[in-house]
């Protein structure tokens, strides 16, 4: 299996997933239903980090609970406890092996907090600590680079959440719900099927060696790791911000040709978005290259990936995550590098 | 006043901040002991999400509390309210004009939580939004990069959590924290008496167009706010990482002569700093930069910006900041560009 497989075969992952995890994500959601919750605590690291991004706004648009990163230091390094009693703390980790991630899941079982491994080894650490286990499912990662494992980590946590009480509406009924979970493989091989556009735009682009990466709400996740694939397969100096953020000061990094890649799919966050991307491309005169279902929004780019519809605003990184991924992929390939075993990276992390 | 005026002023702000500001946190903390807290939620933009990430560990380390920073778009974009009841919420504007912030403490009061205002303009509309004001009384900033208004920032957080009830005993006794508090201000000054070794470092990298920046637990801030005065004065494409997540991707960025900036005071993180130092030089061949109080560590580096020692390892922030911002001024004279009016940044970030 080569990193481009494991690109590929994403959408059949996901099928798997979504309709053989939903009994096991039910289940976690009628138990924790019984709790009392105020927030989510996720440890994660790397890519995960990003899937733990994601999570923030999809429990705090479908559920209205706040979302909390662990920092594992705290424990690791600090020697103290956070207090958890009323939070629902997940895990996520591919390889469930990180004794960080792991550190933070048993100091919430001692403390009684019901708690959830995302991870594609059921019998690693992570998921034998945890009091409930989402296996991703994702067959084993042969790339260093983390593809399917990441989406797959974003899949179980949607399906996690979208199997909990409605709470806000923001997602429509259940049954609207799982509606989107079950169109959203097709719409994601759909998504594959422009790499020969993303082939030829990243090839245009073997010089890329730093650039801006922008995201917003749901897609601040994809910007996250999309640059993350960039420096880890590319050595590209990425940068990712939330596109509100980036207003604040490292707007002033850009200058006329500067590489800006943007995550803008159609949804509550075009409007600020298409601003944005306007003011970069006529007063800035960027190298603008934009992922987006939107026609209008890919003809602000020098260049465009473009992707079908996702399937609902909350599951568009699902979507977006692949042409990224892609581009990363053949830009690694331009510059002549190799896209198995990137330099120097192990896959998984013993940070203690 | 220029930035370099502001900069120097910072331990005699510190100093009017400590003596002045106790009565004010100290009636906040009494106030915030009677309410059910499972939480802090922490709304803030630009260098005061860096304000933010230091009170994660500050309220971990000290109250055991978990720490979430808002998605302020999951209202301002999505139209979702958190269910904050049982949250502490704490807002940090240097303006208290960012639409963002204020909407978070907004929805904050709407649900009868308690909410803190920490700004440097108590008439602003997040000071008359919160039930309570931190003004950090840093004077007009004249210049666009914040530096005064940050270590105010950061201060005003590390008294409140000193305020509050003992936790933990991390930071000792109610004493031993005000003494810890009372002593900054003069540590502060101490640290800024090397400018002319810093000068030296950054006028010998006036080259410097990319880097990483490093640092761990309570100097994560540090490291981002570094970065972004980087970012914002003197265009440098710098990245900044926590130790843990660097190993986990980012190396592959590295080559020999690639410039590590790196906060690795003394601590309870100095043996995992000083393990990844070490083989940055000697494995990776970087050119590194570093701060740090410790003989040892700052020999690691190709260069050294030495500190006193912080009076206590939760204040070590507000030493370290200062050689990094004298750094980033540096650096921008070196390269001949403005240090008072970085291009195309405005001071207040209206983002809806």
């Amino acid at each position: 299996m080569s990193l481009h497989d494991e690109i590929v075969e994403q959408p059949s992952r996901a099928r798997d997933l979504v309709t053989h995890g939903r009994t096991t994500v039910e289940a976690i959601a009628r138990s924790i239903a019984d709790r009392p919750i105020d927030l989510v605590l996720i440890a994660a690291r790397g890519s995960s980090d990003h899937a733990a991004i994601y999570a923030q706004y999809l429990f705090g648009t479908l559920q209205r609970l706040p979302v909390a990163l662990a920092a594992p230091a705290l424990t690791s390094v600090y020697g103290v406890e956070t207090s958890l009693e009323r939070a629902l703390v997940i895990g996520i980790s591919q390889s469930g092996r990180s004794p960080d991630v792991v550190g933070v899941l048993e100091s919430a079982r001692r403390q009684g907090a019901p708690t959830v491994a995302i991870t594609n080894d059921p019998g690693s650490a992570l998921a034998t600590t945890a009091e409930h286990v989402i296996d991703i499912a994702a067959g084993p990662e042969r790339a260093t680079a983390a593809t399917k494992t990441y989406t797959q980590s974003l899949l179980a946590v949607a399906m996690l959440v979208a199997a909990m009480e409605q709470g806000t509406g923001f997602a429509g009924t259940a049954g609207e719900r799982w509606a989107a979970l079950d169109a959203l493989p097709s719409v994601m091989a759909a998504a594959l099927a422009v790499e020969p556009q993303v082939a030829a735009v990243a090839e245009a682009r073997a010089g890329l060696d730093r650039c801006i990466v922008l995201g917003r709400g749901f897609e601040y996740a994809t910007a996250r790791e999309w640059a993350l694939k960039l420096k880890e397969l590319a050595q590209v100096a990425a940068d990712p911000y939330s596109a509100a953020d980036f207003q604040h000061g490292p707007l002033a990094l850009v200058e006329p040709g500067y590489p800006v890649l943007a995550v803008a799919p159609s949804g509550a966050t075009l409007p600020g978005m298409t601003e944005l991307l306007t003011r970069l491309r006529d007063q800035h005169g960027v190298d603008l290259v934009v992922v987006s279902d939107v026609p209008e929004v890919q003809a602000l780019g020098a260049a465009a990936l473009p992707t079908p519809p996702a399937p609902a605003e909350w599951l568009s990184p699902l979507v977006s995550t692949l042409p990224a991924q892609l581009f990363a992929y053949h830009v690694t390939r331009a510059k002549g590098q190799d896209t198995e075993q990137p330099r120097w990276i192990s896959k998984v992390t013993l940070t203690h």
